[in-house]
């Protein structure tokens, strides 16, 4: 790899930076799938789903089998688990700021007790 | 938004797609930062930097605040939530992966019961 080549956790963010290549991502979660498969859904002409699904195999989110009849596409979520783990150290910042709304929220409904006004302006409960 | 212009989630994924970029949120992960405190690691130019901030907030990944000295930046973590909702449908398929790994290791450590092999080949606890 030299300085300008993109590192791995780049190239998966790329890969991922398209709803068609996020949709047949989700298409394979439900199984293996043909590029014929693949294609019918979205319109698009066999030649730029075979480019996204390039795309997908550069990144490893993808493999394709060779079979006699077909070459079924199969997702490998490996690529996603480093998203995963990458984003974990930002977790607590989307928790603390959902913990910082229950406070806010319970902040501003105590002057409310006693009154018909509703109680439940959002979906966790007030412990 | 027109057809062709790119949904949320795919600019969050193509403003992540860049180690500069990451590196940035990191270090905001820890605190504001102005452009010149995030620009000294990288050994980049104050309008380099500023380039890779503007993708950040267009992301709404950042935000840049007006004060009298300074214009600090700050980690919004909303769009990361959003990744993370994101990967919940995948989340399954590495922990399925691992669940296999685990299987994997209770079988070939079968033979090796009594001998003095190590157990412990991997980190989740057998059950």
């Amino acid at each position: 790899m030299t300085a300008n080549d993109p590192d791995t956790l780049s190239i998966t963010f790329a890969a991922l930076a398209d709803p068609t290549r996020r949709a047949i991502l989700a298409r394979l979660s439900q199984g293996e799938a043909s590029v014929t498969e693949l294609a019918e859904p979205f319109k698009l002409s066999l030649p730029a789903v075979s480019k996204h699904l390039k795309v997908l195999e550069r990144a490893g989110l993808i493999t394709q089998r060779r079979e006699a009849q077909w070459r079924p596409c199969r997702l490998e979520p490996a690529p996603l688990k480093t998203v995963d783990h990458w984003l974990e150290r930002y977790r607590r910042f989307y928790e603390a700021s959902f913990d910082s709304l229950d406070e806010y929220l319970r902040q501003i409904q105590k002057p409310c007790a006693g009154t018909d006004r509703p109680a439940s302006a959002h979906k966790r409960p007030i412990d």
